[in-house]
């Protein structure tokens, strides 16, 4: 995908992204889904796949989460196609989410970014006191 | 690492860092390794090791990213140990950067995630466009 393409950025159907590309959306994408909350958002919803999680319990499960980020991160899932949203017509409405096969099937990569995170977060935080003490001389 | 540490945020030396937990520095360091210029830079690096690629030469293979964008991930990547930075003392300077064997090790799980990004981005363009553009009715 580094030739000029006719129709505007993106791949045509059937084509694969290339994130090199600087006219292809795999770069926006790969921005999404690699922030924290989408990996925690993720992650929590696998867990408790196929089964759906309501808001409350979502943001339960992420500490730290605000309502805004929450609803901000599951809408974004929402629209890439990883995560359903159902409403039950209770008074009030309560809201339920799971993932689709395509967000279970993000799963295992960021799972493995996160395993590789938090093992060598502690070799990173000696990193990072090192390079904010340097040694005298 | 759910219960309270006695001596501030962070793990102590030689434990794992957990994403669910609100102090653990684990999520600004997913965040920082999960954008897409961190990613490519890493790419690109990796495809270059065990040798170096000078500033100028790394900008080149990365279309789009911007000077001070490239400058903001390296400092940020030299910062985590991720890779090293060479002064060649000619004039003018010339600055060599290479992936540490802690960097080349993070290669592995973003490489996964650019593929998951790249074979399922023409799925989430469509799934993008019905989510724009819903069927009447």
């Amino acid at each position: 995908m580094t030739t000029p393409r006719p129709s505007g950025p993106g791949p045509r159907p059937g084509e694969r992204g290339d994130v090199l590309d600087p006219l292809c959306p795999t770069r926006q994408l790969l921005d999404r889904i690699g922030t924290k909350w989408t990996s925690m958002t993720v992650k929590v919803l696998a867990q408790q796949a196929p089964g759906e999680l309501r808001f409350a319990e979502l943001r339960r499960r992420i500490p730290g989460i605000s309502q805004k980020m929450l609803s901000h991160t599951l809408h974004s899932l929402v629209r890439d196609g990883l995560a359903a949203r159902r409403v039950e017509p209770t008074v009030p409405p309560a809201v339920h989410y799971q993932l689709t096969a395509l967000g279970l099937s993000l799963e295992k990569p960021l799972s493995a970014l996160r395993t590789w995170a938090e093992t060598h977060m502690p070799q990173i935080d000696h990193n990072n006191h090192l390079a904010d003490n340097p040694p005298p001389g």
